[in-house]
């Protein structure tokens, strides 16, 4: 198992040579310059991120990390624990909306255990990963020591490099965890120093009451465990995820092994903001997916400058919004790979009014 | 072949049943209750549209209608003529961008001559239906006659026809066609009253200068060939084009044979509300996919009461935007029909929190 520290000090700028290549040649394709949009800046992106000039995303993988919440004894989410164990059945069983998704777009569907509360062991299908079964209340101190943080971490590194050995182009990170947008919400806070207000939202759809409960939880938790926004590792620990540090290690691991990762939802941005806030270039490797309904995750947009690639007025988790985004992304690949030029295929090119 | 009127009369209202059937399903699926936003929203409008509570996507065609303009002579056009025919080939040797994105959401890219100014008969892979050869210079009089405009209708429809003879659940409608977004303008600003200022944008890439001359253009044509606003064939005939009324066809029959019809870019825009000028009831049946980079197409959106899907900065044409699309929709409809129900999953579904 590589480490955080050395995954840390392999991740490197884009590849500019190819990037410049890659520009070169939507240049020549079958199309007025630029008409195909975003489409163009994300295929010369997958040049800079893989060194490619025609990159292919045809093997992908969703990591979906299933992880359990102390926090969900103070009445912060809409559904019971129980939940979290029953939706990695319903992975492995192939019914949830994530496996529909990614069959849809040719993805893998990896689901691992890295901390859910009940036993899984044995489970098959399940990767197991479990760094502690659940985390412990945050209202009341931290939910994981120091030490289980960085084997969160270490986890989703882990995990990326299992699925290099089985071949991968690009990889995208999703989750299941009653609770889960408590410790998200928290993150932002701390890593930006927001009101919890305003990276606070209703996760699965509870009610106001509940709101205002889920705010002063999250209050609650930050001034029990004063994390220092300076020290993410801290941070994730006191306030964080066993599955949002998971994610963020499969963030920085891709970045490391130059393999583009898409973003999903609130719960994939704050582990996106976890990574950035340990590695800043880690942002040129990530790319953005859907905008989730979700309130704070306006604000990991703006935190990371990404811009959503769309809004369906989603907000599942999963890796749902991602498993579209990356068949976008696929199709950009594909765009400077398998369009014809205008010389091979004998168009004019040149404009008669410029 | 069967006549636009006998069309127009066969589209009737929204499956309300299957509707329901569909809304319901979603409220079971396991997932918080509309947390999968749009994609929940399309399903139901797939059920009503088929008026099958399970509806499937499988079976996908891009209609591709090329046409060329003869007000390309008044130099609205950044790309010369020539383009049209050569692009044509480079649809049937696979090279476009729709090929790319066709063959990437399982599509098939039907490629048909409703109207360009070359001879192309007996090209195999382009479907022969020329109307004319290229519409006469709407600067200067009528771009075709009323006979040239319904048969244009009717050849959408013929195509829509032969595509369901050989199993069609969802259509979108691309073109070609060098200068067609200035008689896409003058329709939208016909239509709708506007400035021609106001709904007139660059295409492929025009000129300030450029700019200024297509809208004096648009302005000529319509104080030369007065169209009458309340009668659509009229307009159609005088400031519109073959492939812009066949892509009307394609939609009108759609709706009339209960299949769902994806709008492309402006040009497919100015079709859509051309055909919603025609039969209201169709605008049921129509599926935004992007919001083009060419200003019109935001009033298309607003006159049609409906919202992009998604905005990649794309302006292209073609059927690019649609293609991307029809996936999302195709994903929306596999949600409905893939995803195990709480009770078959034996999730909770009862919330602790509402």
């Amino acid at each position: 198992m590589t480490e955080l520290s050395t995954i840390l000090a392999q991740i490197t700028p884009l590849d500019t040579r190819a990037m410049a290549a890659a520009e070169t040649r939507q240049g020549q394709l079958t199309k007025p310059p630029q008409a195909l949009g975003r489409l163009e800046s994300i295929s010369i992106r997958l040049a800079g991120i893989t060194g490619n000039p025609l990159p292919s995303m045809a093997r992908k993988t969703i990591a979906v990390m299933a992880a359990d919440h102390g926090v969900v004894a103070e009445g912060v989410s809409a559904y019971p624990a129980e939940v979290t164990p029953q939706m990695v059945y319903n992975f492995i069983a192939g019914g949830a909306a994530i496996n529909v998704l990614g069959r849809h777009v040719g993805a893998r569907v990896l689901v691992t255990d890295v901390g859910v509360a009940a036993d899984m062991s044995g489970v098959a299908g399940v990767r197991q990963k479990k760094v502690r079964a659940g985390t412990a209340n945050m209202a009341q101190g931290a939910a994981m020591t120091r030490d289980e943080a960085l084997r969160a971490f270490a986890v989703g590194i882990e995990l990326v490099e299992e699925e290099i050995a089985n071949g991968l182009d690009l990889i995208a990170t999703g989750e299941m965890g009653i609770g889960n947008t408590t410790p998200s919400s928290a993150l932002v806070a701390a890593f930006t120093g927001l009101p919890v207000a305003l990276v606070t939202g209703r996760g699965t759809g509870i009610s106001d009451q509940a709101l205002e409960r889920k705010v002063q939880v999250i209050e609650r938790a930050l001034a029990v465990n004063q994390p220092d926004m300076h020290d993410p590792i801290d941070v994730m620990a006191k306030v964080g995820g066993v599955e949002i540090a998971a994610m963020a290690g499969v963030m920085l691991c891709a970045a490391a092994h130059r393999i583009p990762v898409v973003m999903d939802g609130f719960i994939s941005g704050a582990a996106a903001l976890t990574a950035a806030r340990l590695c800043p270039t880690v942002i040129d490797y990530i790319l953005p997916s859907h905008i989730s309904a979700e309130v704070g995750h306006q604000v990991v947009f703006a935190e990371l400058g990404l811009t959503p690639l769309f809004n369906l007025e989603m907000r599942l988790g999963e890796g749902t919004g991602a498993a579209l985004a990356m068949s976008i992304i696929d199709a950009a690949a594909k765009i400077l790979s398998e369009m014809a030029t205008f010389e091979g295929a004998g168009v004019t090119g040149e404009m008669v009014d410029e």
